[in-house]
């Protein structure tokens, strides 16, 4: 199977160690970001975080989550953020969206863009979602078709991609099964996730080559690293080795359980910026002004940033 | 210009990309990692602390300087520290040495292997050692030929190697004369530090590069990297994929600027052991007992561990 024959473009798959010329960052903030903070952010907060972000440069803002507001209460939001939200002229503005209720919502608010949010293992999947590794896809299938439809984009997160907390290790080949179903559903874009932050570099590159051995080029493919060990930032240098170009970050490294001292978040949009600046990988990001952005919200949120560049620049 | 030339070993230079089999860690906590603490951390905890990372595995421990008691407080008690050490079999205790009153003492307290701390550009050399960058191998040739004579081992440190607060980016032809000139002048390793920890990976590669296009093989190379940027471990990786094999670490990640809350040292022991583990790459550490030490240290010193991974699993 290849690319082509589940309709998307072929990819071209870059010599393996050769980085790509540029990046998208998909800035995860907004959603990943705040969803587990305790204290609800006002939206006029929000707001403001998204509209710095996107003049700092950043193009892929995940916006909010239509998640029931039971379970997420800080997003309970969605509707009147976006009601508010001016969008900015190049910037995509996506949205979670958990199910068929979720895509109403989604659609009621003139959403464009789409991600939904599946597991690459069995018992997460009965966590999270209380359906099976299969039930999922059943799940899915009508909510990616009918946003298809509607002519919504739709990405597809596939979380525990390397390591679960019950089951351990995840075999690669699992996980690209999983995520083949979820680009044969109809998503654009597969977003791979270290939800709780295990994974190592020769991991990574092994998911990849797994991929793309299976058809699937790294052009379809995103990485989402959390930085619960220290090694999301490695990681995603892996992944860009093996031609990755759209990688999941969070402005100022938000995330992760906010109770713990120990809290640990996604990989910092800074700290990747940093390494992109280096390595003269273009991403039309300005550093200072998301420096300043996250400084700014770790003031609203009473707690320093768990990013190093933003500690080092921020002050 | 060979190794062999200078008398070292010819060094196997493996294929750019393979990663060692084996990885000796330079644990730095006891020195670099103590040394800017202010509240002067008792000797009989810094006993417990360097027997302690002795029993998790680690057989290389920096374990104190003789720099001048006036310049570094914290290790003023370097004679007490080294007369009360019970030195494990198989576990070297190197010791810092600044200049040839520095060997001095450690002679007296029959030390067996040294380092000294060079600078790789002219103004840190002018601040740090009050020379020109000529001017220090002048002062440490002296030295370092007693210190062989007499038996010692003797490493180098070069300090800014990447970037430095006055001068930028350092060229990298600069740093290799600099490096090539400490081993010629009897250093049997030479570890090449980002001591404001600026580098990213792709600056890595290109100095190791230039070192083995200079004759000096990645076998007399360690990397010593601090994580102000939040690169540490993507640069370390660069290096172990350019074949170096000893790389300096910090249990804890104690070390750098503890006054201020954006304090971030030196790589954390434990973050790399994780990568290492992921890699399949040898290294001889207990994590788990690692860790313990590090959380142990970081109730002594009151405040939590900048170390991703002791924060996740020592709690």
């Amino acid at each position: 199977m290849s690319t082509r024959d589940l309709g998307l473009p072929e990819q071209v798959v870059p010599p393996k160690g050769e980085l790509p010329s540029r990046v998208t960052i998909w800035e995860v903030g907004p959603r990943d970001g705040l969803q587990n903070e305790k204290s609800v952010v006002p939206v006029a907060v929000k707001l403001e975080f998204l509209d710095r972000l996107a003049a700092a440069g950043l193009t892929t803002l995940e916006a909010t989550s239509f998640v029931h507001p039971k379970w997420v209460p800080q997003l309970a939001d969605a509707e009147e953020l976006l009601a508010d939200l001016t969008q900015r002229d190049g910037v995509r503005y996506p949205v979670l969206v958990p199910n068929a209720r979720g895509l109403d919502r989604a659609l009621a608010a003139g959403v464009g863009h789409i991600a939904v949010f599946a597991s690459a293992t069995e018992t997460f999947a009965q966590r999270n979602l209380n359906s099976t590794l299969d039930e999922q896809f059943a799940m899915f299938e009508p909510v990616i078709t009918r946003a298809r439809a509607e002519g919504l984009e739709v990405r597809g997160y596939l979380s525990m991609c390397f390591g679960d907390p019950w089951e351990g290790a995840v075999p690669a080949a699992q996980v690209a099964r999983a995520g083949t179903r979820l680009l044969e559903l109809g998503c654009s874009e597969l977003s791979l996730g270290d939800t709780i932050g295990v994974a190592t570099a020769g991991q990574v590159e092994r998911l990849l080559d797994t991929f793309t051995e299976n058809g699937v080029g790294v052009g379809s493919l995103a990485v989402h690293f959390h930085d619960t060990y220290g090694q999301a930032l490695t990681n995603t240098l892996a992944a860009l080795r093996r031609g990755v170009s759209t990688v999941d970050s969070s402005a100022g490294g938000l995330g992760g359980c906010p109770y713990a001292e120990s809290a640990t978040g996604n990989l910092a949009t800074e700290d990747l910026v940093w390494l992109l600046d280096g390595l003269g990988v273009g991403h039309g990001v300005d550093l200072d002004a998301l420096v300043a952005t996250s400084a700014w919200m770790a003031e609203q949120l009473g707690r320093p940033s768990p990013s190093r560049v933003v500690r080092a620049l921020g002050g």
